[in-house]
């Protein structure tokens, strides 16, 4: 049994994270920290980790994480990396933030602001070579939730060369990707009945992420026009993405299938057959489908993940079974919560 | 192992079976059946089940059902009877239909019309002296989703004698215990942003079934007034009970701490919380809190299920358990997904 | 036309008070003002106030209230009163908030604290005796969103004599009632997919109000157990409302066709219909219907209104037509937005 | 006073028309007709049209539709034709269905199979050149709602040629688009806590409709990629729409602000806000914003309405007035219900 720490364990990526571990044949859960919430039971802010509930939140240091085998880090970005660099090399650390995401100096300061604290193993196993750097990792970095769906929804076509490099994505998600920021526009009286895009004009964070990963798929440089919709329900994602193709729905189906033939999480559908977010809700699993618009010349790829499991927390665990060497779908479900 | 068929696959009792049997670490799963969607994928009908998804479903009938070790039937009401007489009586049928929870045959004639089938042992081993019945039974009546949600509220208070024996219940409910019905009222266009009573002034079919658990549980006769609400979620009940009392909160608290002391899957929640479905969505977990009012002289039981895995599904694996001899709690998730 | 002015803007019950004064034929819209969004444009907060989008909130104070021919009060309890008194006796107040609500100053300390601000004549025309008090009134207390809808469905009853004094109440909401307040509980994400209880036991704040209204109607006590349920909708309340009785359904009927077969706002629904909220979403109107439940010898009523509109905005325009001797209907819409 | 018929009245499309004709002042409400439902009063589809609650629906045949000065059809595509053809040239025709939108025999026949009907004078009068066509008409063709939302944001940028003809258009919508069907897509056990993408690749029928709009805007051919999403909310399409750019977002701001400067119910928001289609509810408004992604080198186009207002039955009504010589905006609200 390996010994795990949580830190933000009174949010919404922290409590994802406790919900899969408490599943986990292998893991036995120990601290578990917040920071304004310290000192008051988990139950008051996770009232479904019952087994949990009477666990009193410690305060997020470095000396109440010490000494565990595994720390997740679910905090806002910019407070992982001093933490991290706390945490002994043997000490296995995976951060759901953004700190270690971007390769390049540069891109973070443009995008975060401020200096760039190196970056560390990409969590996505499903990208090429990123399995192999993941393997024996003492540092992870789980990927953004829409670079996930986004990068799963394009890679293939990028890196088989069917697409023209500079691709078009909505997102549709719900509001727990937010976090519990209190906002006005996060109120359910506000949410509930409406759409709305934010963060357009391609100035969401998690733009150069997908930029990142899908250049390095495709070995040159890809746009991304990425604009991000917010719906009325608390989980999920829901990614339309395309890009310029002579490619016919058969090839590009061909190439999807054979890109994710072993992959036990992401499930390209029968023909006919779309991607819906509820049929992901829990699960670390992402649906697929695409087809080619002829009159437009365009591939589409529509991509469901739930942003908390294979967009946070199910990624994150995936990636520490990866790094300590277990079954890579030790303790993650496939199977969603539905209706 | 053993080999499992689930009649009414396609529905939403039947999916949610599925869902928590495949979760299950002793059960293996056999034939797949349902009526008008026999010959299709399963798959069209639960993309949330992946791992059964290519799966053909058969047609209900007592020769595809034949063969395996449990059935589960989850079919209209009036349905179970028959097929059930030509199951064995070595093969564990579990009726999650209304045919066999009725004791009195005309309670079932007033409230269903036709002949009674007789009753099975009720499936909700939380109710005094009901676990005994269903240890190796072959036969088992899971109880509807609002019973099993208003008894496990108010049992403790009449079997204690803390109340009057009138009770009033307003229970709300999400829209999947209604099933798959393709009817106006349940739309999403008329379900979302909408609230409305039905079954007013108590003839709703599952009041005899409160009467009948709350009777034997007090000894005497209980009277139910059951209001029950339609509102905007897919699953959760919430049920709001109460009757005239004259013990404090201290005092009903203490009935219901002791009542449930050792029960896995009722959580009587800490002063000053209060129930929410979302804590137990997709989990087998009842949760509870009780107040007196004294300037009304009642006491206030809430109690929050998911109507589709402790209201339904999950009661149906947990009484299953008992019946073959397993642990209780095997396969039954005692976290909720939430967000 | 009259000029008006709305102190509170930038919140829900503000805008729908700015919302139904568009549509009026007799009014100008004057000041707009608030406390922390003063300095702001109104269609930041209210961006589905079109007309009024570029208007800048003012300061609330006496001074920039002053000079109208109405105000209305759309603020938190408690701080009606001081501002009141500096407005002039020929100046319309119509105070959306609970400070003149309750006529009794004990009843006031202990529900709120501190000391009673007095009462107003009390807002909502269909009690008996009420529309006179109102009818050229210069002092307004718009009556709280649960006790509009309760005591709308059970003042008929217990002024009729028909039921016992004893009624119990679950009236659901949806989370407009709560205000903008940043509070984790009223995010969307906690929101959508659950149903809570909260005030349970008789400690919401309504509950006052809801027993001096159905004691005057009766003319004697009445107690009122009262459970608010929080279900996810933006708008609505349906309360399903419950007292001791002999009569018959027809007889109940009967009952409640007299006491509003002359009300323009209150609908009894033909028999076999049910209210639903969204029938009532945006429109100020309550419907309602009754049974009787021979069987546990109670009567139940149902009434479905907006909270915002007929539970709050409608009610102070309505009173406002009554206080400046308008048409009492004009501009307060009687078909909802549906679906 | 006109008098006015509507085929259809028990639908969504049909209902938002009563309504919005109980607030119109110069009409008056003739025959109601139906399918299925002749014979039953309208209030048990529509109960939230009060006034018109125990009127009884007709057949819709021409004989009941004849003698009215207006007929609006809101029926399924296929079925106006027919009809219209034997309803005199004197009566205004309005038609909310497909059948007489497009201009191109072929692409009818494609599209929607079948011989061609005709096309009619196009109801969306912001369009280039539509408004003088639509005055003193009798017949009308109301746009698709997708076509509706799409046009608007697109058509200034493609008749500016500030954009390349190659346009990518991800539209989120609420359920009541696809109207009462009964399919289970449209549960709102489904539809709650999900997002689904549906008729990708192009085989939307509304796509060969914005194809045509934005073709005639630009003067040249265009191409659309259109990917419609559902989503959980009874009313409201988000279009998010976007082509390649070499303009600024000052340049193509004042593009949207020239094109729609005069335009009563279309809105560019003023910079830093996003459309939200609650902002919309209820009301015949359009609100846009736009943003030109520099890196990405396309311009962003976000445009929020309400399907069944502005997206249906608004843009009738608006071409109703126009036909008649009424005020453009004479009964339509501009003031959407939000929250």
């Amino acid at each position: 049994m390996a010994r795990v720490a949580v830190a933000g364990a009174s949010g919404y990526a922290g409590g994802e994270v406790l919900r899969l571990l408490l599943a986990h044949p292998d893991m036995e859960i120990g601290a578990l920290t917040a920071g304004g919430s310290a000192g008051t039971r988990l139950g008051a802010h996770q009232p479904h980790l019952l087994p949990l509930a009477d666990r009193v939140l410690e305060e997020t240091t470095a000396e109440t994480l010490a000494g565990h085998d595994v720390v997740f880090l679910a905090l806002p970005h910019g407070k992982s990396a001093e933490l991290a660099a706390q945490l002994g090399d043997d000490t296995l650390v995976v951060d759901c933030g953004a700190d270690h995401r971007l390769n390049d100096p540069e891109a973070w300061s443009r995008w975060y602001g401020g200096d760039h604290a190196g970056s560390w193993p990409y969590g996505l196993p499903e990208l090429p070579g990123a399995r192999d750097a993941l393997r024996g990792a003492r540092r992870v970095a789980v990927p953004g939730c829409y670079p996930t769906a986004v990068s799963l929804a394009l890679a293939p076509a990028v890196a088989a060369g069917i697409v023209e490099p500079e691709v078009v994505v909505t997102a549709v998600t719900g509001t727990s990707g937010a976090g519990k920021s209190l906002k006005p526009h996060l109120l359910g009286a506000e949410v509930m009945g409406s759409l709305s895009a934010y963060g357009v004009g391609g100035v969401h964070r998690h733009t150069p992420e997908m930029v990142q990963n899908l250049s390095v798929a495709a070995g040159r440089p890809v746009s991304v026009s990425f604009t991000p919709v917010l719906a009325p329900l608390p989980r999920g994602i829901l990614a339309t993405c395309s890009a310029r193709t002579t490619a016919s729905t058969a090839e590009a189906t061909e190439v999807y299938a054979k890109a994710y033939a072993d992959e036990p999480f992401v499930h390209l559908l029968p023909e006919g057959t779309w991607p819906t977010t509820a049929a992901t809700l829990g699960a670390n699993t992402a649906q697929l489908q695409v087809a080619v618009d002829a009159d437009a010349g365009r591939l589409v790829v529509v991509a469901a993940i739930d942003n908390l499991t294979k967009g946070t927390a199910g990624a994150a665990v995936q990636c520490m079974n990866l790094a300590l060497g277990l079954p890579e779908t030790a303790g993650l479900p496939v199977t969603g919560v539905a209706p």
